[in-house]
């Protein structure tokens, strides 16, 4: 069944765990220098912890606890402390960025690629991720992610859910939020944007948190497209 | 000869008259125009007054006479008085929207395409334009350019050559001025540039202002790169 969404121009894309499967590429980078370094350590848990470092951080900034701060550096200060918790010692200066930026070497879903590339003819593809822009640009260079526009949450200087997010992409597409799909694997985040007026779309993404995920494997609120990868999204969107 | 560049990791481009032929575009917009709804007008002197409220508008927001105010909305209120002095009536809001656009709809130099396309290969390709992002983004898409990120005036919140415009490019793209190299057919974008840090390509585009330009024809102060065009600045820049 093709949509009708004959308005829309463009979808805004949520990137980690939407576009990117950032839990198999964070243990990808740690299994590398561990074997670089000789460490032993379980990179799936501190993958898993890294990722729950995620919220509160950027609650701190979205209360005003911390003033604006890029995602790459928070991703930093969570390191710094995960690094201490599992005795990870040792690494220089250099090999600890190295690692802090395994967020900008993480690989695409297989469909990705594919499915955005045949989505980008007929609509305007923009990201509205929380990643920084240097993160989300060195990512789509590195994994050929065929990106429009880089916006979200650094362009807006706010972070998702909060609603200046979602407004910011559609005002600076020149688009009423209506014209806008947000593309999300996460209700949390579809529900957000819903409430500034812009269309949704819920791709699942059930192995996003490992083999025991049991959040977001389906939409709780009505969408206007569900599609099980971006290549059904696209299908579904008549691309 | 090949220019020993070896930090550099983006290029950042001014795109109006540097990427892309303003004035032959808005002449063949207004042209169609003219035809569609039978008005003789000389539309090259047009063009030229259009771009002459250029500046004068950018002004006003840089001296605080006006708030923030995107490019689309600064090139309507020159429209407007452009269409009252050149006795042009009876468009619809739809046509003076239509045609306000024309700058979406700009092409490309020649060799823009196939030079940029070369760059990116090893080089991080953002615009740094006094374009807002959906203007930018629109003439990508219609013109096959391939940026990597749409950064420039809109994001930074100020127009050129103010020096936040410069700073925020090489910020959002995570690295130092001197790791960017700004590329600029026009002298003064150049020397602003290089006041914050960056580096400097200059590329002459001696028919932008049609057939008698007097200025910005060879560069005016010492940059890193001299090159004909993109074709050309790829060759020197090893890609």
């Amino acid at each position: 069944m093709t949509v009708d969404l004959d308005s829309v121009r463009a979808l805004a894309f949520d990137v980690f765990g939407t576009v990117i499967d950032w839990r198999r590429s964070l243990i990808r980078e740690g299994e590398a220098l561990g074997r670089a370094k000789g460490l032993t350590v379980d990179w799936a848990r501190l993958a898993d912890a890294w990722r729950e470092c995620y919220q509160p951080m950027l609650s701190r900034v979205r209360d005003g606890g911390l003033p604006w701060t890029k995602l790459d550096d928070l991703h930093r200060m969570s390191l710094d402390r995960l690094l201490a918790d599992f005795g990870i010692a040792g690494l220089s200066e250099a090999e600890v960025d190295h690692f802090n930026r395994s967020w900008h070497r993480l690989d695409p879903w297989p469909d990705a690629v594919e499915g955005l590339t045949r989505l980008r003819r007929r609509f305007i593809l923009a990201t509205c991720s929380n990643g920084n822009v240097a993160l989300i640009v060195n990512m789509a260079k590195r994994a050929g992610l065929p990106w429009d526009a880089i916006l979200g949450a650094e362009v807006a200087r706010h972070y998702k859910p909060q609603p200046e997010v979602y407004r910011a992409t559609a005002d600076l597409l020149g688009l009423r939020p209506e014209q806008c799909i947000m593309v999300a694997a996460h209700n949390g985040d579809l529900a957000a944007a819903a409430g500034c007026g812009l269309r949704t779309a819920f791709v699942p993404r059930p192995s996003e948190y490992g083999a025991g995920q049991r959040t977001d494997l389906a939409p709780d609120r009505d969408c206007d497209v569900v599609a099980r990868d971006f290549i059904d999204l696209a299908a579904r969107l008549g691309c």
